[in-house]
């Protein structure tokens, strides 16, 4: 089933360079590239309107690969522009009141971390940080011990940006549930990169983008709503796709998911995305994990290996994104100079995780990022170059 | 400089069938669909990130673009995933409290006014819906007595979806401005088919999308927001783009509009936009907009003649949007009889601008929208077949 070199022939910029930014933009693979060409081709050909009318029974089909690969029902996915705004559409969406308590981790995403200080502001929600546990990973016992009856919601980012950790989202979903409260779990680094079960998650909504371990286009993304929890959760901005207009003063909301969504949409995007989520099924979530999860070991066991070499990343079993920092170089410096060899890696930022990376003290950090479309000789050259530099390279 | 010539040339699908539908999603310019391939390619090369490094220069000047096309400054540009997203994230930032009325116009469009409903339920806002004129355009003087200290919010449809009206968007803004009210215009079918000048029309915030009869790609658009406006107009939602993290309890507000994005976007897409932003500035929204009154003038003129037809379009000084009956035949009908000819045509439902579909008891109507790059003889070959149903055609 696991042919690397199938996999290799559908990603031919990989021939070329060392790709390692999976955790930021990944490759599309062949497939997902050819549909986007071939849906913009309809539009020239055809207009807008008029592809979409052509092709529109194959897009519906994305909603069906999207809840296969997570296991929910195709009329509890809504595609949206990105993860954020799958994010938004959720968060913003519930129906909080003052004193509401929105409880959340310490390695929580910038972008979600945001929004919750906005409505603590607008609508006077009170955010409460979970500690972290020994390992790095949201601490069950602690958390259980925050539950109360004023917490409304709990938000989670399964796999943070900066390395390593994979937190216990169907543990926490277990808690969640006993206690009746909604759960918005971030799986954004997480869909593309290991099996995603909302049943076992247990979780009310969950957001996911295109772009990264799916290998989908960006721009892309989907929100996930489990259809017990969505009368509970009226979408807080509505268009007449939406929100039908039935009577001069008066809408309904759609039925399903699609409620959270708008009438317009890019479809040559679509058109990719529906392809990397079968493209993904069809290699099979459980391959794609051993393989990330044996290429990030090779990459943290070779880097332990580097006296300059520090590596920082959280959690019991960790992620395939790798943070470390270099003796003597900035993380800017590091990416620079694998530039300049044919190696593409990344910088995390401590804005992007702040209460995490000021609890750790933490610099910005190089992040690498390994996919299955990666080979261990890949890995062997990323750490020949990071010897090289220790070893006052260039 | 208008080079019919050139321009058919850069349409070769307008060549093979006639298509007068721009008002839903125009035919792209071979320019604008080079530059998405070309950043496309760019992406499978380079992966998302890396192919945004390579082109961010050019990504960032299409916000000069975008300002030089409505008279703005760059920095008041944020560009969105459609003109629906650009006026939900105006609207819904709107500090509305119960009470608040907001004046709205008899054509405004369903996607607008369902969002208006819903602030009436939660935030209590008043809905006034200002009457039309005879000829079918928001009346002045009525909007003029309808003013008073409780008005926080005019929102017109400068051109509806359904047919020939212009509202008077520069003497609304005239009031607004008088009157220190919030003016939020919807020029949604306006950009593209002729100059849009946000100095003369006075309002705060305009929205716009790309695919309409700026031919560019679906899934793009863009929101103004006057400099002035912008700090009575908080993004009602943020990410770690719109709003930086800058400390554990604390976010700011980007400079500028680009406070209203979000930090993931389609940059196949925008790539794209940026070219058809340029492409209609550099034929000229002049000649543009001469040249689409004088084919829809052909149009009706033709209607006219037809016995059978009934103009339905509103205003002084119609749009390229034709809008007709055509007698014994549905307007679905007449669409799909004109597809099988070759020729491009829509319908305009009265769900989608039902207080003025109920008030005239429009049905679905005929809608004919020409855009620059059509000929004279392609009004002809639609008129002609019209003619052929009325004598008892297919």
């Amino acid at each position: 089933m696991f042919d690397i070199e199938r996999i290799r022939a559908d990603t031919p910029a990989a021939e070329g360079k060392v790709f390692l930014a999976s955790a930021g933009a990944s490759l599309m693979p062949a497939p997902v590239v050819r549909a986007m060409r071939d849906y913009l081709d309809l539009e020239v050909e055809l207009g807008g309107y008029g592809a979409y009318d052509r092709e529109q029974m194959r897009l519906a089909q994305a909603y069906a690969s999207a809840a296969r690969l997570i296991g929910s029902l195709p009329q509890e996915i809504a595609f949206m522009e990105s993860a954020t705004a799958a994010w938004q559409m959720a968060f913003y969406s519930m129906s909080f009141e003052e004193g509401d308590v929105v409880l959340t981790s310490e390695a929580e995403y910038g972008a979600n971390f945001v929004a919750l200080l906005q409505l603590r502001q607008r609508r006077g929600i009170e955010i409460r940080v979970v500690p972290s546990d020994a390992a790095g990973e949201i601490d069950l016992d602690a958390l259980h011990g925050m539950i109360s009856a004023r917490v409304k919601l709990i938000c989670l980012t399964w796999i943070p940006t900066n390395g390593g950790l994979v937190n216990p989202a169907a543990e926490v979903g277990k808690i969640a549930r006993a206690h009746g409260i909604a759960y918005l779990l971030d799986a954004c680094q997480a869909l593309g990169q290991m099996p995603v079960d909302v049943q076992a998650l247990q979780c009310d909504m969950l957001t996911a983008t295109g772009r990264k371990f799916l290998r989908g286009p960006r721009g892309t993304g989907f929100l996930y709503v489990r259809s017990g929890f969505m009368s509970q959760l009226e979408p807080h901005t509505i268009d007449h796709f939406s929100a039908p207009w039935l009577e001069r003063n008066r809408y309904g909301l759609r039925d399903g998911a699609r409620r959270y969504e708008t009438w317009e949409s890019n479809y040559v995007a679509r058109a990719g995305l529906g392809v990397a989520l079968d493209y993904a099924a069809e290699i099979g979530m459980v391959a794609i994990q051993e393989r990330c999860v044996a290429l990030a070991a090779r990459l943290r066991s070779g880097l332990k290996a580097l006296p300059a070499a520090t590596g920082c990343d959280l959690g019991r079993n960790p992620s395939a994104i790798v943070s470390f920092t270099l003796e003597g170089k900035s993380a800017e410096q590091v990416v620079e100079l694998a530039a300049n060899e044919g190696i593409t890696i990344g910088v995390t930022l401590p804005s992007g995780t702040r209460l995490d990376a000021e609890r750790r003290g933490l610099p910005p950090l190089v992040r690498a990022s390994p996919h299955y479309f990666n080979t261990e000789h890949e890995i062997d050259i990323l750490l020949d170059f990071l010897q090289s530099i220790k070893a006052g390279g260039p």
